[in-house]
């Protein structure tokens, strides 16, 4: 028994495997069950547990996959988002760095404690935040000088566990990652980053890792490439699920204990004419109070903004002392926006750390995104009508496991960062 | 200039066709112009008016159909829904009959200041109420007791204003609908009331007597049963979006003012097995306080429910005294309920008639439908994932108008009902 985070974790009786799906709005598994496209999941919702969670906000991807392998919202684990106005540096820096993780993760935990653990992403940026503390011996999580250059470095303490991206599939070395040759072993050629592909091959990857060697705890986390452009129901979706499901019925026939999640829904976020339905909160700040006297932070912001422009339902702003309640009325009071709140009280009802935030948090409704500054965004590339998320209109996620569970509390309100302990405590 | 519930309206100067498209969440619009099949929408929202509105809730048919006659909310007119837990005589009953309109229509008063108006419903529910008053001499609305049998017979007093539906196209007469022959008119069959040839015939109706008799003012209401079954983005819903644009560029051809707007949207009401993700709320009263002593009523409900079930995400509970406050907060903490109102507070939030809704207001999230007791519902019929509406996730719908309309208030909540104000008055 192992705790990590106020949580105690059992240590796994049989292969588990968590898996979150970049944006996976339920309504896609609906879609894909409905038209008989998952047969594995129809099974494992009729017979094993379906739970719809609430992810944490803002509904962006690192925030949520550091939730799900920390146990705990980002008031614990300070990773609030992909990007950050650093306050002591006066700069925009991206929060991808293992420096910024503040709690132990399960993983490390059960890593250290002699389970052997597999993570593979989809894109890099989460590698290393992932993989912090895996391979390092000595309690979980309590050494934040690794070894490796960069936080996730294997070494010889650790009884092979893995930690590796498709991005960088042909670039893993077994001191880096734990392993080498992955693309002998996957027996596909590295994808391109923006790609249904890229997801798969985390899947494929996750397959052959457990069928050669047999992990005791796996962790497999897709990207949303697919969900930011296809709708539940279409071709483009449905085959994303079809492929996905063939995998986790691999794993199941593998004996796996498979529990399922997302780090956010998604949604369409277009003005009726298809183009995007942008607040560009910058630009309206710097109206009303001059130029740059706000600094509007888009925590969606990351390298990778082709399928999204760096588009998404929550901001947070930063303003000088004096301005922030009358900023507060006037933000709230635009057409689009669904709360804004002040710093003490987004940092209590989203569980978000405050001093990683701004004077002000914004989120705006379901169909509408955030913008800073109309100059700054790079929609050129947006080649379908704009699906995004980041606000509490994508809150919802799935939470299936393959195992039935008995005496579930019938109106707890569970979040997609429980996986871990229905899988390791109750699942098994 | 015309009077009508407090607002003004001018007589119009140009043929005036209002549109309101059943359960047109706005993304059917979006995703059919991204596919390149709504042209004259597309160079409508580019050269026109596009505004999205709110419609009122309860999100169902008959309420926002008579706001928008109305130009008023439910506490207005009194349509609350389509079904009303009668206390006088204490039964239940359908609220179709025009003796439940509480407030004249537009196209009374406009009829009777002596414009030509032409009503076209997809059902025949609706014809009766749409067209209270149409055909009465005097001033619009205040006779209670009209000439026909039901509330929409035609006179001799009025100029040959028309008011049918599709669903009855072969049973119209001079006396009771303003005109004969339809059939012959509009060169089609009486199509199913189950089906998209229901919703073609009105806008086909709709160009016909534009072309023949050109009615001054004409009300254009379709049916949801597409929207009910097929997405936004869908083949199912782009083939129903180009059919309708072809209608339109008709119209406008014509040289008609075009405003077109919706009752409510539409949402997937599932959980991730594709089945509906339904809260039976009168078997947890019935558990809670005995069986009966609650009563749930869905104003949904009404005599065309094989494509929803009478499932939506509204219900309105009647309950004795001493146990509102107590059902109040037990219903509130259910997983999946959205917001739970009293009487007074449905009516303030939402501009209902107090006298017509229960003692609570119950609203359930946007996945989620309201059923009274399980055994009470037939879903047997439910041939694809249930889609629905009723609840303030539904509330979005487009408000536009085939006409540039400078000056308009940027951060104003626009309704539904605005739409004969803006083209009466601003778009002309």
């Amino acid at each position: 028994m192992l705790e990590v985070n106020g949580r105690r974790y059992q240590l796994p009786k049989q292969p588990t495997v968590v898996v979150c799906v970049d944006g996976c709005e339920p309504d896609y598994l609906a879609q894909a069950v409905a038209a008989g496209r998952m047969p594995w999941m129809k099974r494992t919702l009729a017979e094993g547990t379906a739970l719809v969670a609430d992810c944490v906000v803002p509904t962006f991807t690192n925030p949520n996959n550091l939730s799900i392998v920390t146990g705990a919202p980002p008031s614990v684990h300070g990773i609030c988002g992909n990007y950050l106005y650093d306050t002591e540096s006066g700069t925009e820096v991206m929060m991808n760095d293992p420096k910024w993780l503040r709690a132990p993760t399960i993983l490390a935990a059960l890593a250290n404690a002699g389970s052997v653990c597999a993570v593979v992403t989809a894109k890099d940026k989460l590698r290393k935040l992932l993989g912090k503390g895996m391979f390092e011996s000595g309690s979980a999580g309590s050494n934040d000088s690794p070894r490796g250059t960069d936080g996730a470095g294997a070494g010889q303490g650790a009884r092979s566990s893995i930690c590796f991206s498709s991005e960088k599939a042909d670039a893993v070395t077994v001191a880096e990652n734990g392993i080498d040759d992955v693309l002998g072993l996957v027996k596909r050629p590295v994808p391109d980053v923006y790609s249904a592909a890229l997801s798969e091959f985390v899947f494929a990857a996750g397959v052959a890792l457990m069928a050669t060697r047999r992990p005791d705890v796996m962790y497999l986390s897709t990207t949303d490439y697919i969900q930011h452009k296809h709708a539940p129901g279409t071709e483009g979706a449905n085959a994303f699920y079809t492929m996905m499901d063939g995998y986790l019925g691999q794993l199941e026939a593998m004996g796996c204990v498979i529990a399922l999640t997302a780090d956010h829904g998604m949604n369409a976020k277009t003005r009726m004419d298809a183009s995007p339905d942008v607040i560009y909160l910058q630009d309206r700040l710097d109206g009303w109070l001059g130029a740059g006297v706000a600094r509007t932070i888009l925590p969606i912001t990351d390298p990778y903004v082709v399928h999204h422009g760096a588009l998404g339902s929550f901001a947070t702003v930063y303003l000088p002392a004096g301005r922030v309640a009358d900023a507060q009325a006037r933000i709230g009071a635009m057409r689009g926006i669904e709360r804004v709140l002040t710093r003490d009280e987004a940092a209590r009802v989203f569980e978000l750390p405050p001093d990683r935030i701004g004077d002000l948090v914004v989120v705006s409704e379901r169909s509408v995104v955030i913008g800073t500054a109309a100059a700054r965004h790079d929609l050129s590339a947006l080649d379908a009508p704009l699906r995004s998320h980041g606000g509490v209109s994508e809150q919802r996620v799935p939470l299936i496991l393959n195992r039935r569970i008995d005496g579930l509390e019938p109106e707890r309100r569970w979040r997609n960062f429980d996986a871990f302990d229905l899988a390791l405590n109750r699942a098994q």
